[in-house]
C-alpha cells in the first residue's frame, strides 16, 4: 500500500494538494505546522479539511521561527527577511520550506513513507527560493541521503498558476473543500475578499471562469 | 572581513573545529542547540569554550526532537530511531545534522554569513549517514538554493579519526580547551572514563600519543 504525508496549511494550494493525492495514494497522513502564524484560524481549517477527507491530521509545534524572526528584526537583512508587510506573515523568514520539508521527511520516515507531498508553486511565488523546483529536487536529495531512503517529494501545483489549480480541484471533483480553506491574511471567515491574498484567490477562480465555494463578507466585485 | 557561523556542541569535535576556524575566519559566532539533550552541562561547557575563543555563543531552543521521539516510540522505526541505547542520546533522529545544518543557515543568513563550520565526521560515525561528506555536500547546495545565497560548510575533521582529530588540536596549540570539552555519556564531570563516549575519546588521544587535559575520576589505564 502505497501511503503519503502531506503537508497541510489549511490554504488553497495544500488543499488542493490533498485531493489529488487522494487520487494516487491509498494512505495519507496530513501534517500541519503551528509556528506562530499569525492566523491560528488555518490550523483549524486544515482539521476540518483533513476530516472532510476523512485522513488524519497532525499539528507538529514549532518554536524556531520565533527565535530567527525577533532576531531578524535587528538585522542588515531585515528588509529582506520582512519583505512586503502586506503579503507576507510578519514571521516569514528564508528557509521556511527547508524547514517544512526537512521535519516532513523525519515524520515520513518514522512512519516508514516514501512520498511527501506539498503545494509550492514557482509561478504564483517567484519571489521565494524555496518554492522553486530546483530547490525541491535538491531537498528532496538531502533528506534521502541523510536519512539513508528515498523520498520522492511531490509538488502538483508547481507550475500551475492560480487558475491552473482551480481548474484542477474542479476536475479532481472537490471544489466544494475549498470553502473551508483559509486564504484572507486579514485572518477573518468569511474572508474580507479585499486583501491581496483574497485579492490573488478570486482572480484564479475568475480567470477559470469558476465560483469561489468560500463565504466573503461582500460579494466581490468580480464574482 | 570573512565570518564563520561554528555549530558549537561543547563536545570535542565542535571545539577542534572553533580552534580550526580561528585560524581562518576573521570574525566567529558560534551556535548550540538546547533540543532536550540528555545532558545539558554539554551547553555549559559550549559557553565556557566560547569564552576561551573569545567568540559569541547563542543558545537556540528546538522543541521538534520530543515530539519526533515520542512518536518513534510507538512506531515501526524504533529500533532504528533509537539506536544503541548506551551509545545515542535518547532523542536521537535521523535527520538531526539536517535540522542542525538548515537552521545553521538561516541564522547565518540572517547574520549575512556565508561560511558555515560543523564537526561532522564520516570516520568514526560511518553508521549516521547526515555525517557523510556527500550529505553535507547537498545540503550546501540545498540551503544556498533556499536562501538564494552560496553557502560553504566547512566539516575540517570529515576524513579524521579521533586520533588525527586531537593531533590536528596540538597542532592548533589548543589542545588545553580540550579540558572544558565534553564527552561523557554519563554527563560527569570529572568524566567518568568508562562509557562507550569516554573509551572513544581516550583511545583517540592514545593512538596520538597525547595526554587527554579533560580531569576524569580516576586515571584511566592507558593514560
Amino acid at each position: 500500500m502505497t501511503s503519503a504525508l502531506l503537508l497541510l496549511s489549511g490554504g488553497q494550494d495544500s488543499t488542493t494538494c490533498l485531493a489529488w493525492s487522494m487520487e494516487r495514494f491509498e494512505k495519507i497522513y496530513t501534517l500541519s505546522f503551528d509556528y506562530g502564524q499569525r492566523h491560528r484560524v488555518e490550523l483549524e481549517q486544515a482539521k476540518k479539511i483533513a476530516d472532510l477527507a476523512r485522513v488524519p491530521n497532525e499539528i507538529f509545534s514549532l518554536n524556531l521561527f520565533d527565535q530567527l524572526s525577533k532576531n531578524a528584526l535587528t538585522h542588515q537583512d531585515i528588509d529582506i527577511a520582512a519583505g512586503d508587510e502586506k503579503t507576507l506573515p510578519s514571521t516569514f523568514v528564508p528557509g521556511r520550506n527547508q524547514v517544512f520539508l526537512t521535519i516532513a521527511c523525519m515524520k515520513a520516515y518514522q512512519k516508514g513513507i516514501s512520498h511527501i507531498v506539498g503545494g509550492m508553486c514557482q509561478t504564483d511565488y517567484s519571489g521565494y527560493p524555496d518554492c522553486h523546483e530546483d530547490f525541491i529536487k535538491s531537498i528532496e536529495k538531502t533528506s534521502s541521503l541523510a536519512m539513508n531512503r528515498d523520498f520522492t517529494i511531490h509538488t502538483p501545483l508547481m507550475n500551475l498558476g492560480k487558475a491552473g489549480s482551480v481548474k484542477l480541484m474542479q476536475k479532481l471533483g472537490k471544489l466544494d473543500w475549498l470553502a473551508e480553506s483559509h486564504t484572507c491574511y486579514a485572518g477573518e471567515r468569511p474572508a474580507c475578499g479585499k486583501c491581496p491574498a483574497c485579492e490573488l484567490r478570486l482572480k484564479g477562480f475568475e480567470e477559470a471562469g469558476l465560483t469561489d465555494p468560500l463565504e466573503y463578507q461582500k460579494t466581490p466585485s468580480f464574482r
